[in-house]
């Protein structure tokens, strides 16, 4: 179940799963590039203005290199790892907070060797990612950094 | 500075605070019930429609008991404590998610002898919190549980 009930209490388990949240494959049309990813929503509603989602990637997972006019609030949760965020790329790690702004590439992988997962923080009303184009691809990976980051280094 | 920079990773450091996020006194005003509480922005931006605020109570500590309109979304990000959710009282501990609905009383309690702290996701527009009267607050308290509660235990 997605919507949580009224003045409920759900408890976290140590696999990173909560009762009652039900988890999902990352994207069920399979047309963008992503790898060993779930998504589980955590809080979402009518009455509150934004979701909050939990990704957990398995090591070596990635979420899919998308942008949109809708920015992400991120909180890592679990595990080290990095990110794509606009033209560089950072490692992150438990707590950390990500601000994605409109329109800005971004990507996450599990590079550690260990699971990465992170809330995100998301207006309920939002647009559709876009994909980058060969071009756009292209552009991005003439940073040598960027690079290594897209062949999972 | 409360509002976040765009594409900004800010990291998150051991005393659970975080790069360029500030630590605010709970309420200002001092007219409503509380102890030991602290309150730090991580997102606030015009294109979020919520905001993602971060609280930490000292072992003893507690937030205030109101109720308001605007619904929170809670999760347990340190420690192990108890809330009061409307007519229960219930344990808490890391991760675990807290759905307060519109006009629920509720209050956050750090019982057990260690620094409680929650993330707490709410719309940006939101009204004010309502405070008990002495009536209300008498029959909460008809319930033992919840006097034991209020009374710190």
């Amino acid at each position: 179940m997605d919507i949580d009930p009224p003045g409920k209490l759900r408890h976290f388990h140590a696999d990173y799963r909560w009762d009652e949240v039900a988890e999902h494959p990352y994207k069920e049309e399979g047309s963008a590039p992503f790898r060993a990813i779930a998504r589980q929503v955590l809080f979402s509603a009518p009455e509150l203005a934004s979701e909050l989602r939990y990704f957990e990637m398995a090591a070596g997972g990635y979420s899919t290199l998308e942008r949109h006019q809708h920015a992400h609030a991120v909180m890592i949760l679990r595990g080290h790892g990095h990110c794509l965020l606009g033209d560089t790329v950072r490692a992150v790690q438990p707590f950390d907070l990500v601000s994605i702004p409109a329109w800005t590439w971004h990507q996450f992988r599990a590079t550690q060797g260990e699971p990465l997962g992170f809330l995100c923080m998301v207006n309920r009303d939002r647009d559709k990612p876009q994909l980058p184009t060969e071009q756009q691809l292209a552009a991005l990976a003439a940073n040598p950094e960027i690079a290594a980051f897209l062949a999972g280094g």
